[in-house]
């Protein structure tokens, strides 16, 4: 028979059922066999009626780059990037505006990498996408809507001086039912921006409503130190006890599912367009002006990032400690809270010195260029420069004793090198310059390290550890191959456009030669 | 329908026709396919009439060591070894009684590490196989055979001062029937050993017959410096023109097939038991003692290899030159005729250690210590020493510039070494005990360099040529497990049995984590 069922023995470890087809001499094994075997994908499509079977080996991608990497420019692929919808960012912070982390601390901490990659991929964004759609609800002049006031509550506009605009001024009486409130129909667009001044125990409440589900959430900006709180549907984010005016601007789907998370709900990956906001409800007693919803609002969480990066960098050092312990291999002493990044001083600069460019602010500029001390300062002294067979200079994503050599992060570092080289001044013999120089060289040299012949390894911990070694899985090898294809249009060695090439046919299940 | 035909694309690159099966939502992909993309193999086997299908992920094979390693006995895994039926040995030289190689040059030449390894192979299986089954056809004493003397023909049997003796003597005319013929019959042992003194134009014909065929096939040993000519059923080996008394020692089946090889007759890997001795002649002038057959004469093989070692050593150097050019890969000077291997060098060492402990014959061990000094001189210096990073020696298998740094041929280096040291005394301070120290030290702190994470690197060409690595087939990584596996056993740094257990893994299918 052409379909006959045979056992299969796999390496003489345990059997799977097979089909043999005796016409064809062939026999077929099954896919989940393949997939768990050689971690290979599989999928059925279906195009026209017609389905087929597809078969992928990887699943990262790369993005070929179609010019010369600009530094003023988007960072590397970073435009693809939605740093505030990953799992292990929080939330986004209502009083610094950028994310929390819980990658290595459930309680959460302020991670500079993550937030420059944030702010990078904001930058990025706002770059490639068209100017964002923007709808003026009110700014107590052209744009004026009817705020309900509930009897003992009381809202007026009127002149202020320190932001020299009209504004709205509101106040509530302590009872539940007092409100200021402005009923809309909105389903368009999600970022809310206002600038808001709040007296203690003042909240502004934007209610969402499922279109479809009628299920309704609170999302309650509070003038609270809090980071996020949530009870069924109430979700709650500090903005900070300061009197003093500032803009808030908040993403209120990402705002809304960071509640969700909190609450252990099942992930509910819900499309913008089922949600609208139904009302703003203002509580206590502020002022308000310029309600804005947008499409995004890119340059302000970049601006966001950028300011928190200012705000927390050591002055001494120029470093952005990290508050948490980290364990990165058995057999290597933790990195103690307090530990530096050279990938979070990279990213960093990368930021900074696009900062500078956008804004022409030096503060920016002397900033960026204080983060460069850092990464020539050994890791055995609190600073995260390896040295590679007391040769090759390598800036330490995590600076452990022994050096771990990761490549992303060290490739990251060395963009910010080169970018805050160019923003100084293309032609300028700076410190950047030679620390990017330096770095170039000890990855051109220890490349082919990292090269597994069917794919990259994440960190040379095999020979610094000499364990097994660490295999890049497909997101962070496809990072490797963008990064490579960047590199190669800065700097003609052939070895960074072949291993480009060589590591993205690994993608796609080709191998180096065996003798 | 539990079994449609399904188009399945490959990485969007090409399709092939799978099976699936909606009843259990699976699809079965060909064999065929899984075998060209991972290059696993796969076969139907069959047992008491149930057909199963065996999927193999490699093909190399493992021997667990039972026992520490003993320089004195069986040489690794050699035992398993036979050399002379390889494909690129052109046959065993009737001068010389070692294998001539064709691996780079198809004229052929003596390849040191070849010989040390068919000596080694030769002592290997002495060891550990019972006492050969010898049977001696004419001694002149006790033994005797009645010869066929055809009438211009002359023999007799007279006493030899020279090899105190009684021995045949043997005289034909130039008349092609002039002869002197033994008719046997012998169909179980095929390694014919003789003492044998011919003056010039003189030969020694062995015939065999396909038991089954009645095919026949006439091997001449000769009185010429030939290596070996063929034509038709006929195969010539020259024993040279030394009008001394020799004692040859052939492998008449190796001889038969080493002959139809230069023949391009098709391979016939014929068992030893399909054929038969049916007949000795003599031609020429000469004389004869110990006519013998045996199953296996391994340490005549050996000591072959072990004089052969001793004649062709550099007095100068200690080395043992390669008269062939060799190519090792692009962007690297091919190594030029007169290169030195540190593998020929170890291997040869392994040998001579083991003659020497074999026979108490200390010019062996002279030999032995005079090889070691190669190892200390640079390859650029026309040594076969490499450092890497200025740090590390390795003693090179190929000694290219740049460094290529094979991974096997360092390790046999390293056992020539260890042998060299047992056999002066495990508590001498010698120089070998320094250089096997010294690359010991190297082996633990590269060997991680090796690793695929799923197989082994045959070198670091990569790393030292900036190319795409080069994968170790599964024989030669099957060779730096076993090896490991030794290792393991003299030093416990856990570097070596760790990673002989992973890379043993490798061979089933395992693969190291990806992050
Ligand atoms: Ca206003
Ligand atoms: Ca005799």
């Amino acid at each position: 028979a052409a379909n006959d069922a045979i056992e299969c023995s796999i390496n003489g470890e345990y059997t799977v059922m097979c089909r043999r087809d005796t016409d064809r001499d062939e026999v077929f094994v099954p896919f989940s066999l393949v997939h768990k075997y050689f971690e290979i994908y599989g999928k059925i499509t279906s195009t026209d009626g017609v389905d087929k079977f597809e078969w992928s080996h990887s699943y990262g991608k790369i993005y070929h780059p179609k010019k010369k990497y600009d530094p003023l420019g988007t960072f590397t692929t970073f435009e693809n990037y939605n740093v505030e919808v990953r799992d292990r960012v929080k939330c986004i912070s209502g009083i610094e505006g950028v994310p929390v982390s819980t990658q290595w601390e459930p309680r959460g901490f302020f991670y500079p990498t993550q937030i420059a990659q944030f702010g990078l991929a904001h930058y990025s964004k706002h770059i490639i996408e068209p100017d964002p759609k923007r709808r003026i609800i009110d700014d107590g002049e052209k744009h004026l809507e009817n705020w309900i006031v509930s009897k003992d509550a009381y809202m007026a506009r009127d002149y202020d001086n320190s932001v020299q605009s009209n504004v709205i001024r509101f106040s509530t009486s302590d009872h539940i039912s007092s409100q200021v409130w402005l009923k809309v129909n909105l389903s368009q667009d999600f970022v809310l921006s206002v600038d808001i001044q709040m007296k203690p125990n003042s909240s502004m409440t934007v209610v969402l409503q499922n279109k479809d589900k009628k299920e309704t959430v609170y999302l309650h900006y509070i003038t609270s130190m809090q980071l996020i709180s949530a009870q069924e549907d109430h979700i709650s984010y500090g903005v900070g006890v300061d009197p003093n005016w500032k803009r808030i601007t908040r993403d209120l789907i990402i705002d809304m599912q960071k509640g969700w998370a909190l609450l252990d709900k099942p992930k509910r990956r819900l499309p913008r367009n089922k949600f609208k906001i139904s009302s703003i409800i203002l509580s206590g007693s502020g002022s308000l002006d310029n309600v804005t919803l947008s499409s995004s609002e890119h340059m302000h969480m970049f601006y966001n990032a950028a300011r928190w990066l200012l705000r927390a960098q050591s002055s001494r050092s120029g470093a952005w400690p990290i508050p948490v312990r980290r364990r990165m291999a058995a057999g290597v002493a933790e990195l103690k809270p307090g530990w530096h990044s050279a990938m979070s001083q990279g990213h960093a600069i990368s930021l900074l010195a696009r900062a500078y460019h956008a804004s022409g602010d030096a503060t920016y500029l002397q900033a960026a260029k204080r983060a460069l001390y850092l990464l020539d300062v050994p890791s055995h002294a609190g600073g995260v420069k390896a040295l590679w067979m007391d040769k090759y200079v390598w800036y330490e994503e995590y600076p452990t004793k022994p050096p771990l050599f990761v490549l992303n992060g060290f490739i990251y570092t060395l963009l910010g090198l080169y970018d805050l080289h160019i923003i100084e001044g293309e032609n300028s013999i700076s410190l950047a310059k030679k620390m990017f120089d330096d770095g170039m060289t000890s990855l051109k040299n220890l490349l082919p390290l990292f090269d597994t012949g069917s794919g990259s390894f994440y960190d040379l911990r095999h020979f610094t550890l000499g364990v097994s070694p660490n295999i890049a899985r497909w997101d962070y090898h496809a990072t490797h191959v963008n990064q490579l294809y960047l590199l190669a249009g800065l700097d003609s060695d052939p070895i960074l456009i072949n291993t480009a090439k060589r590591w993205e046919g690994y993608m796609q299940g080709k191998r180096a030669a065996h003798n």
